[in-house]
């Protein structure tokens, strides 16, 4: 049935019999989560390895006791490693903790508070109002780390590319007080996409057209995470800002929480010479020098490009049973049979399908998201709040959801997904006979 | 001899033996340093089965996946263990990452920049000057906090006992700009003394006499540290805090670096609940979570304050005999015959003789540190840089060196210390002669 020729007799008829599984789905007194993105029990098994790599040897190839105190911006073959993986110079890499959320922080906080040395003073020097690009849907602790530092937020639409690439430009031109910009460029968060060449190409160039050390905050999260092996690859933000002459404007973030140990792996920013000389002199002063021991690990255990690669295949395996199940039960259950097979669209809504990352991102029909959300905690199925991808926590359509299915089991995930699609249909059909 | 007693011609002929002894040691080329305050590589054996403790049990006392993200406070078994450490509450506790440097960093930057939440607004918030006491001698990395913050650092001499605590009274009564305060209370970096109860209990009551939200910032690095078994104790805080009715005035932090693992350990900060509030909601914008591998590691190794302990005489025991040999020298090469064996004090200068930590703070007459400290790099020995125990690098007196032994071989420190007195004696003696 279409919803959009159906009768109101069919509607409301339509809107009883999910109302009757609605209250049989509640009756089973589901408890089931959709809205971490972390690796699941089994993904961290595949790093156990980790933990007793060393076996006793704490000496790394320039004879460096990794044990002891100093070597502030990490290990010379950390940094060769982790440069492959985001495809940038090696020397452009500063080694951090655990977190590449807490580099983030840190260098939002210096380019704010402490300054840029000799290319020039920090962003708030002069009481200015600072404000950043935000692509929306996206990443919620981006967005926090702005609102703690009071940086006002301007969200632009993502497309399939990447951000909407004229929207950006156009307020960059015109507004010197935008500073920076969030992008999570392959797999994005929550959406999946990947960003084209030609839209790294021209974020690369930004800086040609913004205000004074203008920033792209480039958090490389899910560099290596294919989960479809002919997933789309990133071109190199970094030859696209040598060729733009932007290279101090490009700050790269990644780290092997998803690809080791979600809470104690190795993160790492990329950034220019110049930029390196003020950013690890800050350093130098919160830190004496990140962990090497564990970076030593990731060396021993990793190897190389090629050593990441096949583990990230080994997720890859977990990881797409659980995409292929929440998609198929969105195109089973939502797509519009009148389109073609791959449209992931319908009169229910539109979601992404993506080929790598830990995210789904479905749009409900406008004004429904929240509803939605609570509908399926009713049910016992927790879902990432409504708005909770968009800046200060507002969705103004009030549609996007994001699915994580990477920790449930594949039985789990589609009980939830019954859950979902029943909720969606049912707000969706109550929407269309208020309405 | 007594310099004051010489004679012009005698102190001629004593200068004059002194530069061939200069010469002789110049000669052997030698290349020793008496710089860092780090672990030898001996003492950071007796941790070596911290990196292969988990064996693949990655559970902890609650069943929490240590592996995964979350966790922002710490294990409980982890706040438990460094509780008891420093003596205060273990609900108090958040652990961190492997530095106690980045959380006094945050610590200060929360408190200039994000504010108290509940308990105030950042101290920055109107744009006044922020002043911090900085006890002196003391930590050059505080002093550097201070710097990359622009809080004005007023220094305020250390007695035997601690700060000059009716200085610190008066000027925080006098000021409310005056907003912390730095201290190391127990073998205090450089002097090494231990702070004692009734200065702890002053300490506790600053927040009465001061402005808004002023912090203590006690770093208990050395918490532990004793190499004298029969060294004097610290008084609780926490517990002088209580009873001041002021808990919410102290930052308490500490870590094992100096007792595991210098650069891979686990750092905490310990603090009231108000305050705890605003610091973890800050803190859970920087990160997910710290390592929660490495807590885990910690707790099965260190077990509890008797492992700690038992682990901490093992560090002694490496490290007496290297203070023994540096103060044996300064005893029998610059102690003034005619005072008493234990004043530590003579014609060429003064020193202490601490129970624990890792330094030994030298007092040369007053403007000879500087040409004491260059005399002694021409001969290849390297002494912490002249100044850096004091704000801005600035010893008014240039008299202060810190010395610090934990490194170097047995030999090395008695050569390093034969180069040492022979330098401070021949500067002194050319004082006297161009006097």
């Amino acid at each position: 049935m279409h919803l959009a020729d159906a009768s109101s007799e069919q509607l409301k008829a339509f809107a009883e019999s999910l109302e009757k599984q609605y209250s049989e789905l509640k009756a089973e007194n589901l408890n089931l989560d959709l809205t971490r993105g972390k690796p699941s029990s089994d993904q961290l098994d595949l790093s156990n390895g980790l933990d007793s790599i060393l076996a006793g040897d704490f000496s790394n190839q320039s004879n460096t006791d990794v044990r002891n105190y100093g070597g502030l911006d990490g290990l010379p073959e950390a940094k060769a490693l982790f440069a492959q993986m985001i495809d940038c110079p090696a020397e452009d890499v500063v080694i951090g903790g655990n977190a590449s959320l807490s580099l983030m922080y840190f260098s939002v906080m210096f380019a704010l508070h402490v300054g840029f040395g000799e290319l020039g003073a920090p962003w708030a020097a002069k009481g200015e109002k600072i404000k950043f690009i935000c692509p929306v849907p996206g990443y919620d602790r981006h967005f926090s780390i702005c609102e703690q530092f009071n940086i006002e937020m301007i969200p632009v639409a993502m497309n399939n590319d990447g951000p909407d690439m004229d929207e950006v430009e156009r307020l960059i031109a015109a507004d010197a007080s935008i500073r920076g910009i969030w992008c999570v460029p392959r797999f994005s968060n929550p959406s999946g996409i990947v960003y084209s060449e030609a839209t790294v190409s021209r974020i690369a160039k930004l800086a040609n057209i913004a205000g004074e050390n203008f920033r792209v905050f480039w958090d490389n999260a899910y560099a290596v995470h294919s989960i479809d092996e002919n997933a789309a690859a990133l071109s190199s933000i970094s030859a696209a800002a040598k060729a733009a002459g932007t290279e101090d404007s490009i700050y790269q973030f990644g780290s092997t929480s998803k690809i080791t140990f979600a809470g104690a792996g190795v993160a790492f920013v990329a950034m220019s010479a110049a930029n390196r000389k003020a950013f690890t002199k800050a350093m130098g002063i919160f830190t004496i020098g990140p962990d090497k021991v564990n970076q030593l690990r990731h060396v021993r255990f990793l190897k190389d490009l090629d050593g990441i690669n096949a583990l990230m295949k080994k997720h890859a395996a977990l990881l797409k049973p659980r995409f292929d199940i929440v998609l198929d039960s969105l195109a089973r259950e939502l797509q519009d049979s009148t389109q073609e097979s791959s449209s992931n669209a319908g009169e229910y809504g539109e979601w992404t399908a993506p080929e790598g990352g830990y995210f789904i991102s479905f749009d409900s029909q406008p004004g429904l998201a929240k509803t939605i959300v609570g509908m399926a905690s009713e049910l016992g199925v927790k879902l990432t709040p409504a708005g909770a991808t968009f800046p200060y926590g507002n969705d103004p359509k009030d549609q996007n959801i994001r699915i994580a299915p990477s920790v449930p089991s594949l039985d789990e995930i589609s009980k939830a997904m019954e859950v979902f699609v029943c909720c969606v249909k049912l707000a969706t059909v109550r929407q269309k006979l208020t309405s």
